[in-house]
Parts: C-alpha cells; structure tokens; sequence
C-alpha cells in the first residue's frame, strides 16, 4: 500500500490524537472519515473540516470504503472492535494504531485478524494534557518522535506504508523498534515517568505550596494531570516490565539518598556529575 | 531603609543570579558596584551595563560606599566573607542573600553580626541551567517568586526594605516564611525534585534513548543537568529535613508500585484522580 493521493483514511475514536490524525491528513488533501462514539465530535469535526464526514454506527457500507484505518482507541477496545467488525474492512487493507503498549496489542490483533488485512503498530508520542477532539492540533507532531513496531507478520510494503504515515503527519522522526523493545523503553521512559509525576503529586496537600514554587516543581508534575482510565489500563498491559523499571529507580534513588545521609560528597557529586553528563545527549538533539 | 533613588547597591558574586539582580537595578537607574572573584566578570559586567564598577579586592573604602549589600554567594563563602569583612560594611547599610537553604545560613549570619548592621533573608526562586555573568538575564525574575525569611532579630524597616527589593526586581509575586518553613518547602519543592531527575537520569545510558523520547522524560530530567558543587552543599545543609522528604516520596512511590503490583485497579485510578486533582491549582495560578 502507497500512500498516494486517492488513498482513503478512517480514523476510529476521534479523540486528540485521532483528530490531530485527521487534522494533518486532510490538510494534506486526503479523505478522511471517522467512527466515533460520541455524535457531537464527528459533528464537530466535520464543521472544523477535520473529516470529510463521520458517524457512530459501524457498518459494513461505511467501513469497506477505507484504504488505511488508524484506531485511536483504548488498547481493549481495540482489540474488541478488530474481533467484531475485521470482516467489514476492505482485503488489503493496511491497519495502524496509537496505542503507548505494543506487545500485548499488537500480537493479539495479529493472531486474530484474517490474512487478507494487515495490522502494523505505531507509537506516536505526542500528546497534550487535554482531551477531545475540539483539542485536535497536528502542530503536535512536529517535534516528536513516531516509532514503527513490526513482526515477522509484516510485510515491507506494510512497514513501509506505516513509516510513510509518520512522515506526511509531520513527526520529526520515525524509527523502528520490536514490539518488547519499544515496551521496554516506554516503561521507562514514560510509564515511569508518568508514576514519578503522580506520586510527587501526591505527596503533599498543593493548596498552598503554589506561591513558593519554583520551575522544577511544574516540571516535574506537568505530566500529574492524568487520564486514569487510559493509564491503568497502560500500565497494567505492561506491568512487568513498569514494575522492574520502578524497581531500578527506587535503587538508584537510594543510592543518591544513602549517599546524602552518609554525608559522602565524593558519592553524591560523582552521581550528579552521571547525570549532568547524560542529560547533556538530549540537550543537543532538543 | 527605604529604597530611594540615591541607595547604591553592592553586588557581592558575580554569577547568574549576582547578574542578573545587577542588571535590573542598573536598568532602574541605581548605581550598582560588584566584589568578586574574576577580573574577567567584572570587565563583561562593566561593558554590558549590567554594573557601573567593580573590584576583585575586598577593601573598606569599596565596600564602605554601599548601603544594601546582596551576596550571591555559596552559602559557606558567604558566612565566611560576613565573619571576615563585615568590619568594612557602613553602619544601617542592609545585607541580603539569595541561597536556597535558610535556617543554617540566616541564623549563623545573624549570630556574628554586629548591630549596626542587618541581615535579612531572601530566597530568589529563579534560575536557569546555565551559569556565569554572561548568562545574567533579568526576565528570569518576570514568573518567579521571591522569598523573604524574616526572624525576630529583623526590624519591620529591614523586612521592608527586603520586600521592595523583591518587588522592584520583577517578581510575581513576593512573599514570607520563617526560615524553618522555608527549608520545608524548599526541601520538598526543589531539594527533592532535583534528586529525583538525577536519579531518573542516573537509571540508564542515555545516548540511544534520545530518539524515543517524548515530553516527559525531557519535562522530569531538565534540572538533571546540575551543579554538583553547589547542590552538594545545599543538600547537606538541609540534610535531615531534604531525607525525610525522600522518605515520603519513596513511601508514595511504593503504594503506587504496590497498587500496579497486585493490579488494584480502584486504588490505581483514585491515587491518579487525587493527582490530577491537586495538580490543578498549579494550572489556575500559570
């Protein structure tokens, strides 16, 4: 599958990301259309000229026209719309996602879909601290990073067509990674993330603690505002893999702690100099 | 002390923050001198504007000349340099500081010093991860609170004086904690942030792990890159009240890690739900 100018997208859950999806693509010229839950997004976004046009009912008519379909859902209700409504979508077809756990999604879906379609996965990892798609805004995409997740289920023409996606979309940069790879790095990188943020949240009643705050805080509880639906569901599809992750934090904040009790300057400055050192790699790719 | 037009300002460490209080009140029209280490500081400082002289030499006839005197110093040079030079400080001149550990520094301050001259503390929560007079930036006052840290030793006028200083130099907002207090919160909302993004930083090589970042990671290590020197100390000088604030955050870390372990999922979602929650009074003061 090329994605050349009559290719026809379907987003399924207008959501940010698959409004932002939309945005993008049919600014590029494409024809979009959208499955939705909700009545009032499709109408939004068919009055904001996001889509072409959109509805509610999954039906054999409206499914069959699409040529790429990308699903912006839950990772259960993905797997749960694939198990219902795959015989519906065109043979040749070529399927993608959003969803931030690869493994337990995309191995499922390739084990239950029929041959004539294929599913790819991809991570875009982009987003915002709003939800809905009267937030859809593909200027999202422009410094992030989009990651293809490919199986020996896949074919070069598929791989190809979903990499293709990340670029026209806009990310700044589209790489490759193995379903568990891309697990591995996500738990870290942001699942991790996500409980550090939530736990220092919770730490303390913030009322009160807004007038005396400096950068560091904001910083580093931007990402507390969180959707608890879609992380619990994220981090529990992940779970091993989160959890030895936090294991290996708590360690190394121990270290640092022990290390300040001790009073040992030599331990902590040497630790802070690691880390001055690392953080200097995503300073120059910023 | 009222702050009027003729009051001459004696900057004592020339570095980012000594600079960057230099520029704005050379911008307001007052004479503004500095004493520190490096010639070549002085010399950038004096052909910037930032300052209108200055001298690497402590000698009674320069430091005489000032009526408010702030030391953007270390903590333990600054003790050190009140204990040896305050001989040469004018009667009624009013001294101030910008370190971000109160209770060691103030009171030690407070204790050597003679009457005729007093010593109010302040705590400038700005910043940038970027060091030396040549980074001197005055709008990075323009978002950023001001802590004055008052004891009973202060007289109303000091404290007044102290707060203007805050106001005229561009903060939002200017405000009061006792010194105890003070390290509190500090210890909390920055001590223990930054020993969180060194941690975090500190897990993992970082150099391949550039390319799928998105913005948490990025959000949660910015102050990774850190003065080992400086913190070191101020970590030791606020020891038992920063390990007890790690303590607390390992113990919510942990019933986080707990809840994901044995997948309760009610308890996941209310401890996010609590996070979102108490995150949001940061949004509305933003």
């Amino acid at each position: 599958m090329k994605i050349i100018k009559d290719v026809k997208f379907l987003i399924v859950g207008l959501g940010l990301i698959g409004g932002s999806y939309a945005e993008a693509l049919t600014d590029l010229g494409y024809e979009v259309g959208a499955i939705t839950r909700s009545q009032k997004s499709i109408d939004y976004a068919v009055e904001k000229g996001l889509i072409s046009h959109g509805t509610t009912e999954v039906t054999p008519e409206y499914v069959s026209k699409f040529d790429v379909i990308v699903f912006a859902l839950y990772p259960k209700v993905l797997t749960e719309w694939i198990e219902k409504y795959q015989g519906y979508i065109k043979d040749g077809a070529v399927l993608t996602d959003v969803t931030g756990v690869k493994s337990p999604v995309v191995y499922k879906i390739q084990e239950i879909l029929r041959p004539e379609i294929e599913f790819i996965g991809a991570h875009p990892m982009a987003g915002k601290e709003v939800y809905g798609v009267e937030n859809a805004d593909k200027s999202i995409f422009r410094n992030a990073n989009y990651i293809v997740t490919p199986t020996d289920k896949n074919t070069p023409e598929g791989i190809q067509c979903c990499r293709e996606l990340g670029k026209i979309l806009g990310f700044k940069t589209v790489s490759e990674l193995s379903p568990e790879k891309h697990d591995e790095m996500i738990g870290f990188l942001s699942q991790l993330t996500h409980c550090i943020a939530v736990s220092l949240m919770t730490c303390k009643e913030s009322e009160n603690l807004v007038d005396y705050t400096g950068d560091s805080f904001r910083d580093l509880t931007r990402i507390a505002k969180i959707n608890e639906n879609m992380w619990t569901e994220l981090f529990l599809l992940n779970k091993d893999e989160l959890l030895s992750q936090m294991d290996l934090f708590v360690e190394k904040f121990k270290e640092l702690r022990d290390s300040i009790e001790n009073e040992d300057t030599e331990k902590m400055k040497e630790i802070m100099k690691l880390s001055t050192h690392r953080r200097a790699f995503f300073d120059k790719k910023q």
